[in-house]
């Protein structure tokens, strides 16, 4: 699958010149919602049905080089670990093929009113076994 | 009525060392909120009953100085012009009582739906009244 | 020339369900800086010299319709005028061909201790004339 | 010594309806910055001299409960260890007296050309010293 690549602006910068540090947790979100609709879950579907995916946590976040307007930053995604409630995914961040960031984001599932979801084979069952794929094609 | 204040923040900062644009944007979005509070209608009440107030415009905005982290803003807000369907809100924000930013936002008001809404003795009379009281004030 | 497209971001949206106004503004400078690279102009360059543009006003920004996450924003740059010391750019945005955005911006040119600067046959020549060229365009 | 209190904005929200989760890592900053100045060091002095201290690092980021725009939210900042080197805050956020965030940052000091800075006896005693004793107390 292709990655996914964010042209720094200038807005994201802050006065050391860099980006500001909290612009990588964004584009975290960009490039999972990117990978998720490149493999045919589109987030919004599940949003307009009611279903939301927010973050609960985020690990090991390395900010290892700094990046500026004009770079082109590409983000490579993967699944780390998924057991019916919980979604880890992992992200590494490259500049000029040098690796700039990683970390990584923890996610459930749930209805509008809060109610945790258990994704499986009543619910989501195609997603249910995409990340079940998924997280084998890692091991 | 008291003044809004704004501590200006890191993140708020840009790669030339002062606050980004758009910011001021963003401010003037929350000293309004702030302006109609103080006045006893709390704009989240209005959102709650499925009425919203979005920003159709912008004019007149003016970047006189710069601000940077560790300013602190005051923002003096006004109503300059209502009509029932479109409130006009004028703002000037002062560094140290020196101007450093003046503009007006635009809004209308409509429903969930995105009809639009008159306000008068109908509807949201309270404000209404307040609304032409702030204005003939002006005059 | 090209026109340059940006993808509406999840955390570009807020409670209304719709983009946040004050992200226009900064999509605005993301067109602007890819409108002036297009032709030759790289900013960054130009902040690399100690030369720098900030924007000085904001005119005539309508919101005609609201657009949300995942939709694909085109933007139409145009420069507005120029007299060697203030440059006004002109912005249309579309949203599947409909305009949903229309916005002016201001700019002067400073040296880093904050000076005015004059373009013209002594200073940033190219540009200069690249400026009045497209003032022309447009008559 | 006194919490720092942030106030949740409109524009901090997404369309979940909810504070988009990049801005408690905004809020971390805010809140650091707070917390240093409080006990006498302004890390707009040290930036102005050429020391910066940039986030290396965030880790056990928990969003435990959702706030949204109105909330008042506190947060509670201390020095979870210190080394000469790295430096790591803890912070607790709370909505109403209930936890809605825990999380870490990790800092480094470099000078403007990206040099590593040892704090101690010759490099910002002050700062190294007050350091140790908060570590200390924590122990």
């Amino acid at each position: 699958m292709e990655n996914y690549y964010h042209n720094v602006q200038y807005y994201e910068t802050d006065k050391m010149g860099v980006t500001h540090h909290s612009n990588y947790i964004r584009w975290m979100e960009e490039a999972r919602i990117d990978f998720f609709k490149k493999l045919g879950f589109d987030y919004l579907d599940f949003e307009n049905v009611g279903v939301f995916s927010p973050v609960v946590g985020l690990n090991n976040i390395r900010y290892k080089k700094p990046s500026t307007v004009g770079d082109c930053i590409e983000i490579i995604v993967n699944v780390k670990s998924y057991n019916r409630l919980i979604l880890e995914m992992h992200y590494i961040m490259k500049k000029e093929n040098t690796i700039i960031f990683e970390g990584e984001s923890s996610h459930c599932f749930i209805k509008e009113n809060g109610k945790i979801i258990k994704l499986g084979d009543e619910n989501f069952k195609s997603l249910h076994e995409k990340l079940l794929e998924l997280t084998n094609k890692d091991e």
